[in-house]
């Protein structure tokens, strides 16, 4: 007999995570951040409506798996090339500075540095793994709103944070593969650069496949129920055969179905999925599992040097990168900070930490405070360079 | 640690179910049978690549409350108050022959009859329970195709088709009620009106606040995500509090939220996660649990008994019930006819007794065949029927 349980949990958990995220989202914070105190305020922490189960772990991971899914759907790597040099300099500066800050701040907390390949230099990489990939959907939509996404600036920002995502996935698997204790640094390599190959052979067997049902009978519903299979086929092959984390093998899968007629039909199919019920639950699972009785005077110290250092590593790297690449001042910080916001990926990547037991559970609220404090942060300090930049041309048209 | 082999068991389930869903099709035979089929291949029966699991049990139980979850949203009271008279004669004769039907083969196959109220009794009454549920929409495709849906016998058939599925759910209550050992006569019926009461005083209320919500906002996602908490809301409390069917809450929910203005929009977010996902595991689950190696003679007779036995009694049934009401010989027998296809709900409630006890599973393997072999009959009886119709009038206009 089925225990009808989880019909209350489910329940629960898309209630409050939607009205949440819909208060966040009118006190113009994003749902996200909303969601994530939703799992926190019904979860063990506040009321104990809800608890961990097997049952939501196992839909959590699916709903992270869809998520890496259509962000790999979207990664348009035709635009990566055409942007080119710039993109890389910026994206990879914007990578190299959060990483090194991150493994600073956390030898710091620790009170010194931990011998390279031990457990305590990993934790500290990791910290700098989780603040490598920018959230640009509130930058995108700032920009927008002004009209000026589609710029010289809005389209560096673009294509920079498709690099930042790729570059976060690969040190968030070499990571997770040196922290296996019973993997060498060689093996970990073995395995990765083994997964890339076979994704990459079937990847290009899958496309043509794809591509010639997709030619027979576009926009059908069979596109994205394949097209979910293969996603799930790579992260199951990732994880059992190559221990690289299931959402390196979703992300590929993406890729691998990206530039189709029908990716786009896909994304949506999936988007509804997600939206409706995967990944609330992913989301508020975590509210669930951040322990906030833990927060203590380091952690509380730890917590404040984390956010200023995620939010100035980015805006120096990028800023930098893109001053290297001849942006004028103003410009290239308008970069730096258009980069500067974290969301659903640092989250993504501190819950696989955790997991792969590579992070302190007292520590997760930090990442909450600084998806929450630089969503808030990035499009009022945004709007203010371009307006100051219009005020400066006021000033010299009216001289 | 996570156990990834969930994400093989679902990739094998979405690319089996859709292919032979696909193949089934092409045959001309109705998509579900084929993912029926796909289940039993997959399952220990045959190949033994998937087995059930907690999980998959769960992710079918989903996939079986949205399904009747989008049946309520569907079901169309106003049209019914319209017909009236002519379709309740017609589906309550429709439900009463079969469910005699179905009681009598039992007690024939089982040698006597059984003792009211015994199991026996229960087991012969849920035989004809799940052969009174019409499937319309093969009906439904065959007379659109012929340009007959919106006359006279389409609208009978089709608000039939409505009250012999609430009367098949109604059934369906009472008799896993009255199987629970623990429950007399009364407190079934005591429970399943506390559950209607309960479910008629919240959906007033609830159907309001939707009413609201969807005047404030139509068509934003909060609509389908409150409406499917909704639906998990109703299907937990009937079967925690009233010890009914999780089915008969989904079903209820749906028919709270019929008639707002995004009704339909929430049935098609809804239907995007049952087709890609959810329903696609749950009949997959219904072959992985079918015992085909129990097929002895007494049961083969039992099968073609079941299968003559469902498809006549609907056409009689159905077929009397509208001359009674004036219909003329031949459009009775349309109307029989049209009644007399079994789907989904057939095997839901099929599954469903079998969870409760009520069914062997080695029975199992007739309601399939007969989901097959009257989508196969029922447009080709129901295509000859018009035509000799047709044919008739050209002798009359060419004599």
């Amino acid at each position: 007999m089925l225990d009808y349980g989880f019909f209350l949990d489910l329940a629960i958990i898309l209630l409050m995570a939607k009205m949440f995220g819909i208060l966040f989202r009118k006190l113009q914070l994003p749902q996200v951040a909303g969601i994530l105190v939703a799992g926190l305020i019904i979860g063990p922490n506040v009321l104990g409506w809800v608890n961990e189960t097997e049952f939501l772990l196992q839909m959590g991971e699916l709903g992270v798996i869809m998520l890496m899914f259509t962000a790999g759907l979207e990664t348009d790597l035709k635009e990566l090339k055409n942007t080119g040099v710039a993109s890389i300099c910026i994206a990879g500066l914007g990578v190299i500075v959060p990483l090194i800050g991150g493994y600073l701040l956390y030898s710091l907390y620790m009170g010194g540095f931990a011998p390279i390949g031990s457990d305590g230099f990993l934790e500290a990489i990791f910290i700098g793994v989780i603040i490598t990939a920018t959230s640009v959907s509130i930058t995108v939509e700032t920009l927008r709103e002004m009209g000026k996404l589609k710029g010289k600036i809005g389209t560096a920002i673009l294509s920079a944070a498709i690099i930042d995502d790729i570059v976060g996935i690969i040190l968030l698997t070499f990571v997770i593969g040196f922290k296996n204790p019973d993997s060498s640094g060689l093996a970990v390599i073995g395995n990765t650069l083994g997964f890339f190959v076979v994704a990459l052979i079937l990847g290009v067997i899958i496309h043509y496949i794809f591509k010639y049902v997709d030619h027979q009978d576009p926009h059908r519903r069979r596109l994205p129920i394949y097209g979910f299979a293969v996603c799930l086929l790579f992260a199951y092959i990732a994880e059992h055969f190559f221990g690289i984390a299931d959402i390196t093998g979703a992300y590929v899968a993406g890729i691998v179905l990206y530039n189709l007629s029908s990716s786009e039909y896909i994304v949506g199919k999936i988007d509804i999925n997600s939206y409706m019920l995967f990944s609330p639950i992913f989301f508020t699972g975590i509210g669930l599992k951040t322990e906030i009785t833990g927060f203590t005077l380091p952690v509380l110290l730890f917590t404040i040097g984390f956010v200023i250092i995620a939010l100035l590593s980015k805006v120096l790297g990028c800023g930098f990168g893109a001053k290297l690449m001849g942006f004028n001042k103003l410009d290239s910080l308008k970069i730096g900070v258009g980069m500067m916001a974290r969301g659903e990926v640092a989250l993504i990547v501190a819950q696989k930490g955790l997991n792969a037991g590579l992070m302190n559970p007292t520590l997760f609220s930090a990442v909450i405070i600084l998806v929450i404090l630089s969503s808030i942060a990035t499009p009022i300090i945004l709007k203010s360079l371009y307006s100051k930049e219009e005020s400066d041309i006021e000033i010299a048209i009216s001289a």
